[in-house]
């Protein structure tokens, strides 16, 4: 069924011209309203404003203009349907063939500072939407229907196949369809987050009444978190750079539920520390948790110090890096076994040398920090939101509670610690000497536990925990944790501080002679 | 301004009578359509056809009826502009100022085995979705607007407040907007999950290319995983039962979100084990690792064992039941720190005495699987999505591997084991004797830290492992876990096998006289 006639009517303009010009030029009448007629009139072309085709004026402001059975049986009839086709021949209504419109984000309207409740209300569109649902369940069969376009990146294949057919086929008028019903679900979607989201007093709160989440598929994954378990990756549209889900994958095997936690796990922690000033960070992830973080001169030392943390772990590991990976870097770590490596971009000898390791996940994910997102976790029959967990601190900002003040080599490790804590499973204990972890303390339930773990780790490793310095994730509730960490070697600590049993706590690091800084905030994180 | 026609068109028909009635003896003229006309009629009520209103006749089986500008005009007219309400009055349009409409569910429609593509897309409702958009957004200010009604639980404070005032005031209009764009905007949303998810076989696809997923607040919370992050706990529409988010809290403190997240863990692994047979199940859970569980032949039996595990870490955690508490139960509980206490249920003996204490947190949930339901975990930018963790294992599934079989005792602790390292965050080493841990190691980075950490938490706690059965949560990479579980006393082994080194193994297993039984497949959770 050739295309007769095409109602035009976007908000996104983005080569409308070009692509209304084509239609003219195949034949196709055009139908369309407000500023999209004036422009394609400029362009040039002639032009039906949609009160002519109706024979019913806009009215209310352009609140009706296209809510009216000329448009709607146009768009509706099934054109497989002699009565429908009947119908509106009899009615005097012309078929329209071709839906070209999309909605103004919401999401742009509400950005705006000074946008109000009314200018929001008022910039919801009625008859936009309707008119996309309405051609998307009438995108039809093989005997014919509507085509909907609701995206300008579409405009190019589909004039392609209507030049090469003549019209649309049935399989392109349902893709189009699905993309149309995803387009107002989403329209409406940021509408009801927007106004669920606004107080009695007008204010906007932070998490709306009603929470919709939107998100498209970056793949199917052969399974999730076991073999047993089916699963999927999905982005999110207009994230943020930086977060791992902008992943590239250069070579490698298909990326698993577990490598992309994992990956997310040790991406995020690498970008904690700054890159240039010829420094260079690695960290190494295991089961969620990094077994080992170090900085250096290079991505070779950064990457030397963090194995030598616990190499039984880095075995099958994830390595991220928050600089260029080359040769040196890129041949010391294809020696050991790992699954994923990511990093902002590697040298062309550094991709040859790791192109030998075919198995190897290799990503590049631009460097960025994405602080604004939202966390979830899921919980059975909910979710739990939350703000990500963006504190920072400098030296200016801790307080010093004990007879000793740190050293100049230990503030630094204190600061270095305390990044690295933020990444690790609570409760949290790391052991940290010169730039490195030399001891992690994951996931216990109890926080003398995480000391003395990560205590035996260190021994497991050969390395010696004499002068190190310790962050916890957390306070300590008791005297216990510290005498652990005391006993151990541990010359200085930094802590939230904050327990009913501070006292206690700064008393002990006193008895030993340990200098110890209190940050005032946790990093919990499960 | 009075209100003088009501438009009524409903799906869900629930009360649409009486709420019709009561405005008709308001003096509000009814519009309506199809079988909402038809039900009404029957009442005895006078209803106007909306082809008759319109002067327009229904035409394609019912697609065009409503898509009329003498609807449109009558709902999308400023009530504040005279302009506004001298254009309708001159183009012989009446004021619609109730728009009573309700979607069928989309979702129900695919639910039905029978349904076709065909059928899905029919059933998608273009008319009703418009009239509750354009009702929504000319809800209008103080000087009057449109009240959409989406929602049959709001006729009745409708209606008194109609009766009361004579109209509806803004606020109230506001909020029926607000709910009404969640109406259109879930609509939507299950029409692309449904669209998007089809292959191109017409078959469904467990994932769809563009996921939109939905939640109701159910409370902004002080805080988030720590104090400096904002955070909101958010239930899932259609809830299966048995979710932790489906708790009724009984008394204390408001919940954390800690206390959520722990609760959850602790809820979920309770219920795996089955109740009843004079057998009750405690759980006890520290920063989302369960510190101790136990099966005892009351809750205070079940509980003093599960305590015992790991007394340390239980203080100031979340504690479950998978039966009625009892008195004997709560006044033992009570007698700790604890923050959250769930399940099924409590007598009325054991709630007199938690009452004593005022802060800690009562909940109870219904037991239920919601097995259904997916898992969601975020990665900065994305979201990996997983269908649940619901591997059953059996006795007769296990597959004998050593020389030695299980004894009876052993293999109940062994089956006992594996269930409750499920709940252990990977890797996890679970020392089980007599129906209880005596030892959890969890969330390492290596197998062999979880095995050494299990054993000394066991040793710390004054308990003997010697004798006990251990679940490990996925297969030994080497025998020198193996080893360490052996060395610590273990007697029998439960894990899933598939290893390269399997062989290497079992052999260590024979060598030190264990029973080791695989299950085929592993519990990972991170």
């Amino acid at each position: 069924m050739q295309i007769s006639t095409a109602l035009i009517s976007v908000s996104d303009k983005t080569g409308v011209k070009a692509f209304a010009r084509e239609l003219h030029q195949l034949g196709v009448k055009l139908l369309s309203t407000g500023g999209t007629a004036k422009l394609l009139r400029e362009a040039g072309l002639p032009v039906t404003d949609v009160s002519d085709h109706t024979g019913f004026p806009e009215m209310l402001d352009g609140r009706v203009k296209t809510l009216h059975p000329t448009v709607h049986g146009g768009i509706l009839a099934r054109r497989d349907l002699a009565e429908h086709m009947d119908t509106i021949a009899g009615a005097g209504i012309e078929r329209i063939d071709l839906v070209v419109v999309n909605l103004y984000p919401f999401a742009q309207t509400i950005a705006k500072p000074d946008c109000s409740l009314e200018d929001a209300i008022e910039n919801i569109d009625i008859g936009g939407p309707t008119m996309v649902r309405a051609a998307a369940k009438n995108h039809g069969n093989e005997a014919g229907g509507v085509g909907v376009l609701t995206d300008a990146e579409d405009y190019a294949p589909v004039l392609a196949e209507i030049k090469a057919n003549g019209a649309l086929s049935a399989k392109t008028r349902f893709a189009l369809a699905v993309k149309a019903f995803t387009h107002t679900a989403r329209y409406d979607s940021a509408i009801s987050n927007y106004l669920t989201a606004l107080a009695d007093d007008g204010s906007r709160m932070a998490y709306p009444d009603r929470l919709q989440l939107a998100f498209n598929k970056v793949q199917d994954l052969r399974y999730g978190e076991n073999p047993h378990q089916s699963a999927a990756f999905y982005r999110e549209p207009n994230a943020a750079e930086g977060g791992v889900a902008g992943y590239t994958q250069l070579q490698g095997k298909e990326l698993s539920y577990n490598n992309i936690a994992d990956a997310d796990a040790a991406w995020e922690c690498v970008k904690a520390f700054d890159s240039g000033h010829g420094t260079s960070a690695c960290v190494i992830v295991k089961h969620a948790n990094p077994c080992g973080v170090a900085l250096g001169l290079s991505p070779l030392e950064a990457y030397k110090k963090a194995l030598s943390t616990d190499p039984t772990s880095a075995f099958g590991g994830i390595i991220a890096f928050n600089s260029v990976v080359d040769a040196a870097a890129a041949e010391a770590v294809s020696a050991q076994f790992l699954e994923v490596l990511i990093a902002p971009a590697y040298t062309d000898e550094a991709l040859a040398l790791l192109a030998a390791k075919k198995n190897v996940r290799v990503l590049t994910c631009p460097m960025g920090a994405n602080e604004g997102a939202l966390d979830y976790k899921r919980v059975s029959g909910g979710l739990l939101v939350q703000s990500a967990d963006i504190a920072r601190i400098t030296e200016n900002d801790l307080k010093l509670v004990t007879a000793r003040a740190p050293s100049p080599e230990e503030m630094g490790d204190l600061l270095f610690a305390w990044r690295v804590a933020k990444y690790v499973k609570s409760n949290a204990i790391v052991y940290c000497k010169g730039g490195m972890t030399v001891g992690v303390g994951a996931g216990q339930m109890s926080r003398v536990d995480s000391a003395r773990i990560a205590k035996i780790k260190a021994e497991n490793a050969g390395l010696s925990i004499t002068g190190s310095v310790v962050a916890s994730d957390a306070f300590f509730p008791f005297r216990d944790g510290l005498d652990v960490l005391a006993e151990a070697g541990a010359t200085a600590v930094i802590q939230p501080g904050g327990s009913m049993r501070d006292e206690e706590v700064i008393a002990a690091a006193n008895e030993h002679g340990i200098a110890m800084v209190l940050t005032g905030f946790r990093h919990f994180r499960h």
